[in-house]
């Protein structure tokens, strides 16, 4: 079934200037995505969870090896703590759940064990993103899955700010780590948040080879485009500022530049 | 829209002990995911390219900064040589298209030039997991939304096995490096593939605590489910065995061990 509309893409780009497209029931579903940080109260349905999981696990992974596991956290001191760990987010506590999405090579650990093997590829920077991928593309889906039956999504990147110890928190074992979190819950309509623009286009696709032009003239039109679905909710926020500040130095990454020590600690050296 | 099927859960798993779940549209699309390696000629629309990249960016990035970007690749010659580097696989040359998602922290760079900045940021483990992460979740809308469009489509990992050439025959910028490949076309109905089965969810789903037992009891259950599947194609396959082997050592990562050289060498030093 396909559904002809082009107010979804305006909203996407901030911007009626976009191609018409034909889009599906789920692509649809993809493009009214948008981040939920404020919840009511709720739980996860069993079958809910079921369905969002096996989303999750329909996603490609790396020669099968199906390198990630999650852990779905809904008691609320836990949330509380987490929420405390990664970045003193208070959403995180009032979600419906808390999906803690992991690169897991200890499984992989205790099959090579078995077979009297060591598990010396695990050792690398390789090792570390492959697994992080399969992490990521699982939770991807569940995203997609999650909101197709109504539930508001937002990750936490900051799951990476104290690694260690959420580790410790959700008892992860050697050769495991949180790569990033999901809150889960049902909207409040009352946020004040929309679909945010994204870049157009032209400046994210390249046909056949990079274009650093196409790039570079992207950029200076969207920022126009995020100032004003900014404004609407009286937030002053310039695009290019924020990239230039969030890169600048470690300053910008939350503490995360020690991330290479810490996961050496949780049995990721990645050299 | 919603719609109650165990037949999908059943494939998915390799066993009709599955939980009796409600799919939606988009949660039945997702489970019928298959890696399709032989493709029918065809070439993708732009209305269909426009959609599948309007998925992708709906996604969400870490603070908005959208550190990627994804060249599409349609042209028969580069396809060809893109196939060789990346692990000598015939069915990219046979693609309509093949997507190559880049970490770009380029855009970042150019940006922060402008401002007069460094990019001390990014040099490290952090920064290039957050790019990564940030392409792959934007890969897997666009494999939820070509699949909805009728598409078939493989992740590519093999990109990284070259991934300075990859970047060369890209003309990829500094600060720029493929991080997975993804090749899309029309599934020819004779290819001998089916959906494969996972592990159990009681293996990759832990509530409040990882729990390593429950794991270990997933994948001895999980083996002669995996073998039963590959059996219906006449091969032998023991997961376990597959593990072992690909994790043993650095052979296992088909040379890809010289990951952190090489993003070094493009601008990731990963430190």
């Amino acid at each position: 079934m396909t559904t002809t509309t082009s107010a979804a893409l305006d909203r996407r780009y901030g911007t009626t200037d976009v191609p018409e497209v034909t889009l599906t029931e789920t692509i649809a579903g993809q493009l009214a995505h948008r981040s939920v940080r404020r919840f009511l109260p709720s739980s996860v349905s069993e079958g809910d969870l079921a369905a969002i999981v096996a989303a999750a696990q329909s996603a490609a992974t790396s020669s099968n090896q199906q390198s990630w596991s999650v852990v779905v956290v809904e008691d609320r001191e836990r949330l509380a703590r987490l929420a405390h760990l990664a970045g003193d987010q208070a959403f995180i506590a009032d979600a419906a759940a808390f999906f803690v999405w992991v690169a897991d090579l200890n499984r992989a650990a205790t099959i090579a064990a078995r077979a009297g093997h060591e598990l010396g590829g695990a050792d690398y920077l390789e090792s570390t993103l492959v697994a992080s991928i399969d992490a990521a593309l699982a939770a991807q889906n569940a995203v997609v899955a999650a909101e197709s039956l109504g539930w508001g999504t937002v990750y936490v990147g900051a799951v990476r700010n104290n690694p260690v110890a959420i580790a410790a928190e959700l008892g992860l074992p050697p050769r495991a780590f949180a790569v990033v979190g999901l809150a889960i819950g049902r909207p409040d309509p009352d946020e004040q948040a929309g679909v945010k623009p994204r870049l157009p286009q032209s400046a994210v696709v390249h046909r056949e080879q990079y274009d650093p032009a196409a790039s570079a003239d992207g950029v200076a039109v969207y920022g126009a485009r995020l100032s004003d679905y900014y404004d609407a909710y009286g937030i002053e926020h310039e695009w290019t500022a924020s990239v230039a500040r969030r890169w600048k130095d470690a300053a910008g990454l939350n503490g995360r530049h020690r991330l290479r020590s810490w996961l050496e600690e949780l049995g990721f050296p990645s050299r």
